[in-house]
């Protein structure tokens, strides 16, 4: 079967899930959760055999961290997969209701966003996690993973498929493997809804340059911790060291510590907890001379290290502080530390950002953290979805109008008049704790 | 001034609209209000102008009819600029309030998206409209009106440029006026977060292909009445006459009709009311049979007439009727005439289109007449907004995050725990009728 030929079932599964109900579409979860946990030896095989493969290839470190599929990694994804479950339908919510004029009802429903293409690298455990998101949302999806996961990636595709069958539209999924698969599918414009790339930033990058259909993403991850005037000496340091160091090659890991002037008194205890746990400093003049430490070029404030590598900056005031993180930032999550409510209004306001924060790691920027149960990634794009994107991502909606023979025409004779009156909103789910 | 700089200047404007309060936007609006309504001698002059060129280089009747800015359009504008005013603030909404664990509150509140671009054709009415919708919302806007509108778009800018000084930042709106601007404008990533045009298919298909700015617009209107085994006789002449007559060269009018082989009978009075009213009717097999009229192709199918003419098929099923739709149509909007609640059910449900609605025009897809106060456009894309966009599409929204020196790691450690508690939100505006 071709990409266009799985893409055109696809596009076909996803009318026919418009009208598969949210109990249908949690059962296949269920499913999946009893599928994965009784055939976890099936697919720690798979996993060995991918895992053996690369190290003959001599694949680096890291990429074998990521390929790895082990008993933790399996549990984290049975527990994404049961507090999936839990959460309320997202799709056929109303999120508006109107009477236009009397007898003529307007109304705003969820509902799924159609065919999702989702292309990750080496990770396979991705796949089950988007996958997963997908059917919650009732879309239909393809799936290309990476060549080096190839034999895991067959394993949990047929899981997601058998736990379908029967409950969701036949080719409600489908598996692309090969690397000219990938081409094909960034041309199913018109059957293709939504491409999610998933991996490093190059590949984002690349994917966004050679596609027409929408790209949902991030490219970067420049992050910003900034310790006003009048923060709490030991939040100032707890919260930086996790946010440096609790991970360093995430993108919500911070980049760069902005210090109020005021503030600078605290900064040679941030900076000796920072190297205790072994972060390298980069500093502007000022910092250099109070700390010690290498200088900073105007290249370190746009830069995403990834790594045990932090610049630092003293400002002369919060609005020194926005400009920066405004100009050098990625626009993804930046966090004031603080003890003054006015400051934090104002940074919360006039921060670009997809994530505002007082008083905590920007370590927290993440859908299992946010409650969203699982996520497809981090929004760094301002449009449809920003920040950590849930099952809410997943969907957009339509408008129904019902009428009883309402004619355009006899409104502008006046025959008929709008009212534009709200009414009440049908009583829904409310997003519950675990 | 290049395209560059302006872009530059309203990012800058865009990051101080950010704390600019919905008093002081609806503010500027009431100054435009009254600067319109005193200067309308001076508009009417550019636009004689504008029009007088127009007749010398021989632009075509609809071209002209678009470009006039009468006493009438004014009025209307003023009405749409005072029921905009009228309309709660869309910035600050709080749409998500969430404990993540004791401590560390969650917030989802609505924000501007920053800078848009607005490239439009003849019509100068465009400028107010979208630049109006663009102040309500906090965004810096750029415009490129159309080169026939010059003298007009001048004037109009100048108001808007006044309404706005002392109340929002310098630069927060700009006027381009040469075609080199356009291709300057598109390549403004970064700095610009949004392309909004307006114009014909072929204009709006050109700007999306030369930017990796997204845009927001549609194609193509093809939309559908159906009528269906149960319609009401009276309501099936009724609204599809208005959905193909009240207006013809617009997106929203129907220019297929679909009728269910039991509602057959009905067709003779139907074709009658539209024959009338002066439409050419092009059929299947079946309709040429019952009432005599042109062959259709599969071509008529996939056509936006814009014009008085009307393609009819009978189909045997609701089904058939629904795949049709969502295989030959636009997504834009599509009815069904029917007195059967199950079927106008599944007709919501399947329907994959911005609007599906039950017995009422296709018409009414419109931003003034859901209540919006006006529309930039309607969008038949599925991300982000779909259907008539207002306001609230001009909106994206960020995540605050209040902690108390929560990190990661306590969480992590278990010396935390989530919560993930929803609270209740905080009152806020509602949608009142006018």
């Amino acid at each position: 079967m071709t990409v266009h030929d799985a893409a055109a079932a696809a596009k076909k599964a996803s009318w026919g899930l418009l009208s598969v109900s949210g109990e249908a579409r949690n059962q296949v979860l269920e499913r999946l959760c009893h599928l994965l946990d009784t055939h976890r030896e099936r697919i720690f095989a798979a996993n060995r055999a991918d895992l053996e493969k690369a190290e003959t290839e001599a694949l680096s470190a890291p990429l074998l961290k990521r390929l790895k599929l082990d008993e933790k990694k399996l549990l984290s994804l049975l527990e994404g997969l049961s507090s999936l479950r839990r959460l309320p339908d997202p799709v056929g919510r109303v999120t508006l209701k109107r009477e236009l004029s009397p007898g003529l009802i307007l109304e705003r429903r969820s509902c799924p966003i159609g065919v999702v293409g989702v292309i990750f690298e080496s990770r396979p455990d991705a796949l089950i996690q988007i996958g997963s998101l997908c059917i919650k949302s009732g879309n239909s999806f393809l799936l290309k993973g990476g060549r080096e996961a190839l034999e895991t990636n067959r394993v949990l595709f047929s899981l997601l498929e058998e736990a379908g069958k029967g409950l969701l539209p036949d080719s409600f999924c489908a598996l692309m493997e090969s690397r000219e698969d990938v081409g094909e599918l960034l041309r199913q414009e018109g059957l293709v809804d939504l491409i999610i790339p998933r991996g490093s930033n190059a590949f984002i990058r690349y994917i966004m340059d050679h596609t027409r259909i929408p790209v949902m993403g991030h490219a970067d991850g420049i992050c910003h911790t900034y310790i006003d005037a009048s923060a709490d000496a030991d939040t100032a340091v707890r919260v930086t060291v996790d946010a440096k160091t609790q991970a360093l090659a995430v993108c919500n890991a911070t980049e760069t510590l902005l210090v109020h002037r005021d503030a600078a008194p605290l900064l040679p205890a941030v900076a000796n907890a920072l190297r205790e746990k072994g972060v390298r400093l980069k500093g502007c003049e000022r910092t250099c001379a109070l700390i010690g430490c290498e200088a900073a070029t105007e290249e370190d404030w746009r830069t995403e290290y990834l790594d045990a590598v932090l610049s630092v900056k003293i400002v002369d005031s919060l609005e020194e502080a926005v400009r920066h993180i405004n100009r050098f930032g990625s626009h993804h999550t930046d966090c004031i530390i603080t003890r003054d409510d006015e400051a934090a209004r104002r940074f919360f306001l006039e921060v670009d950002s997809a994530g505002v924060y007082r008083n905590c790691s920007t370590r927290f920027a993440d859908g299992f953290r946010y409650g969203f149960g699982a996520e497809v990634g981090i929004s760094t794009s301002k449009l449809h979805a920003r920040g950590p994107v849930g099952v809410e991502g997943l969907c957009t909606y339509k408008y129904t109008l019902s009428g009883e023979g309402h004619t355009v025409a006899e409104m502008e004779s006046g025959a008929r008049t709008y009212t534009h009156r709200n009414l009440p909103l049908p009583e829904q789910d409310v997003w519950k704790a675990d």
